[in-house]
């Protein structure tokens, strides 16, 4: 059904039938020609975007529910590799990838093939309940998918729906524990328990959760009460009293400016704990931090190493959990499997949650953070075993084609062009940074990007925005060097046909 | 594949190959033989339950994760129709069915069919972000599976991952509206927007939400602070304010106690008012009000019609939400699609929420509580296709196979059989209490509870427990009276061998 075409590279022998298998071996040597076969070469643009069918689709789905957001409508069959295809025909190079949540990009031959093996026909339609009724191959999916790129000094994993789910969860597990060591161990108390019932301390502590302006863990009230990064997301609903610290924000270039962001970072961490101190005078002991890697939702913004090992340090000390959301950073995005193995910790996070391109959220605990009594950390599905089967074959891919290796190689060539372009355009795009392919650019106005991207879109390239005015790349696994150059190129066109 | 058995309809004809379409023609006129192909008759008990493979299995899990909660591990692809086959070789009738989650039991022909077809593979392993580039299917899917058993009055539907994330968006709803409403229908100020970064008024008002004694709505934070079932959930958690009302507890018979009873509901609806009125008082006006048609987790507790009429009027007058959970009652649980249908309500609740059996979660609403902005109610996945396209066929097979009749119908030989246990064991079991097939009873004590369900999946029956001394029935929509007349043998067998 797949065939590859290896234009250039054979000329006898245009198209081969091969099996993703054996194709494998060649993955490296031919990263220039097409990773998935039966991709299009090249974005191919038939109507204005949303065309005709996506219009009328749009304005059927809004007499159902508000859908206002809608860009255009998807035919899944069609889509292959880094290309979506829409409603209308239209091919577009898609480098945002569903908001970052496709790791192999669209209707990968190995993933089709895990799901039409009847085992996973019969997870996928007769959905157990995992915490009382596990799959028998539960264990083995949770070693060879999770477990094996488990975050280092990670051996515990818990399997959820989604991010928010997996970030609520965190926290809970972090507010437990936080109160059974102030217990010295022991089960809640009777007094607590009936207390529960009723919302009212000592049942229901006011603990607090510490995280950053521009911070996106997820849209549930408590992770809600977490994220920062945008007013629309939490205005008319109630929050908990929590703190916000600031996150850095480097001078660039950062290489000359070390003496600078040295002490930016001790600014936001000095704030960090006078929060701390401040909650726990309120009687709201913070019981966990949450931070992302790189904030995305917010704009793509960078801390550095040292300051999340000073961060870790610093909440160690005062006895909070230390979370790190990699919901959108994990699972090979920038070019390692999880962003946080850069920062070199002394220990472990506590916590690190993932979603998006892992299938199905979750989250690793270390030991310590374990909970003892059964049925706290639960609800009917807890997670989804077909996720988890098809994350597997995600995992054994990664390794098999190296695509964290092709990842780096596609990032620094993505990132080079845009200094290139910074370069060339000096007033139009500024700020390019990035790790593997988790790569960002400002432009200098909310209305200019907005351009860029609908320009870009026309030229059959999909990318995303995040903070005030940032641009960002979030493509799949598979997202090649030329895949890579085609953006570039149409970006300068784009560009070029600017005033700026 | 699928080889249904018509012992004693066709004796000439042992073993037939049927289509499950040509097979439905037959499904009314057949009822007392398997509903299911390939079925077992019987329970088929082979080792103990946990067996060694299972207890094997368990241990593997516990390193992993906290495995306390886990009873046994199933074979996905042994198991069939209304029975469920473990690690060990156990096949079990099921009447739990993965906590009222599957709606037409194990690896039903039709389900399997459907995620087969190339289209559904498609969106299976390249899971679109439905609020920015739906599938070309979904204003099809969402229509013809959700739209076509939509509760009456409802139009608008929004789909979500699981019953906790549709309870919480539902109640992002209610209070948008409710705040949306205050300002006179206009969007939130500027100061509004300011302050709901930090967590502060008036950006996030002081709403709250109303539930009741016993009830359950799912385990993020806010629909935790609006459940009250299990102190264990809750413990050791912050909770937001919120206030809780007394649900009715009536006297038997309800016939001969009508009056007693109505006193018993009048006397609920005071309380619940008085809490409406005390909040506003509090300055943490009741924005909605949730509640489940029988009280699932918190021990299968009814209200009567009257009551939630009375109800929604009361909550109406005082500008609240009135929000039905219909999580574990919905989908055919009780004979009919939506438990509320029997109340006659003059107009529909602003919002039916669902998961479960619906196979993912979402919530109804009325036009009324559509929200006018983009991007409030909204995630990356918003939802997932594929279960969306499952619950299409499972809404096909509930109508072409009369699925609500049939479980009406198993529903009456359950009850009855139940009440007639009843009096053989007046000591031992009261208060059988049934809709359709959502049936439960009473058993004098907790302990005695475990030693009958314990005794029972040692004869190969699957029930639930619920509240503190309760047996619940949750089976899914193929379960006929042969099924149950199996239960009450083998409940009839366990209590003849107790000492009440």
């Amino acid at each position: 059904m797949f065939v590859r075409k290896l234009s250039g590279l054979n000329s006898a022998t245009k198209e081969l039938n091969f099996s993703s298998r054996r194709f494998a071996a060649f993955a490296s040597a031919v990263r220039r020609t097409p990773l998935i076969i039966h991709e299009p070469e090249y974005p191919l643009i038939k109507t204005p975007i949303p065309g005709p069918i996506s219009k009328k689709l749009k304005s059927e789905l809004d007499k159902i529910q508000n859908a206002t957001g809608v860009c255009y409508f998807v035919d899944p069959e069609k889509c292959a590799g880094n290309y979506v295809v829409d409603a209308d025909g239209n091919a577009i190079l898609d480098a945002y990838m569903m908001v970052a949540s496709l790791p192999l990009g669209y209707n990968h031959p190995d993933l089709i093939e895990t799901c039409k093996q009847p085992h996973s026909l019969s997870i996928a339609v007769s959905r157990p309940a995992l915490g009382f009724y596990p799959t028998i191959d539960y264990v083995g999916h949770l070693n060879n998918a999770l477990l094996s790129v488990a975050p280092k000094g990670h051996r515990q994993v818990q399997t959820m729906m989604c991010g928010a789910t997996a970030n609520e969860n965190a926290l809970k597990v972090a507010m437990i524990m936080y109160q059974t060591r102030k217990r010295g161990g022991r089960s809640p108390t009777d007094a607590e328990l009936k207390a529960a019932i009723l919302n009212q301390p000592p049942g229901c502590p006011n603990l607090s959760v510490l995280s950053f302006e521009n911070a996106f863990h997820g849209r549930m009230f408590a992770c809600l009460s977490a994220s920062r990064s945008k007013a629309i997301h939490k205005v008319d609903l109630p929050a908990f009293d929590w703190p916000m610290a600031p996150f850095p924000r480097y001078e660039d270039p950062v290489d000359s400016n070390s003496e600078k962001n040295r002490a930016e970072d001790d600014r936001c961490l000095a704030e960090v704990e006078r929060l701390i101190k401040k909650w726990a005078e309120k009687d709201k002991p913070v019981a966990a931090i949450i931070v992302e890697p790189i904030q995305a939702e917010g704009g793509d913004n960078y801390g550095s190493a040292e300051f999340f090992r000073k961060l870790q340090t610093l909440v160690k000390k005062h006895g909070c959990a230390f979370i790190v959301d990699e919901v959108q950073t994990g699972c090979g995005a920038t070019g390692r499997m999880w962003a946080h193995e850069e920062w070199n910790l002394e220990r472990p996070p506590d916590m690190v949650t993932f979603s998006k391109k892992m299938l199905l959220g979750g989250f690793y605990y270390t030991d310590e953070y374990r909970i003892k009594e059964p049925y706290r950390i639960f609800n009917t599905w807890m997670g989804d075993p077909i996720k988890l089967a098809l994350l597997e074959t995600v995992i054994k891919t990664i390794r098999r084609d190296d695509l964290l290796g092709l990842n780096r190689e596609s990032g620094k060539v993505l990132l080079g062009g845009l200094k290139d372009l910074e370069r060339k355009f000096p007033n139009a795009i500024s700020n390019s940074r990035g790790k593997g392919t988790f790569v960002a650019f400002d432009v200098n106005s909310a209305d200019k990007r907005k351009h860029i991207l609908d320009e870009l879109l026309k030229k059959g390239i999909q990318l995303g925005y995040c903070g005030e005015r940032t641009v960002r790349f979030r493509p799949a696994l598979i997202f090649q060097p030329t895949h890579a150059k085609l953006c570039l190129e149409k970006i300068e066109d784009v560009l070029q046909e600017m005033i700026f």
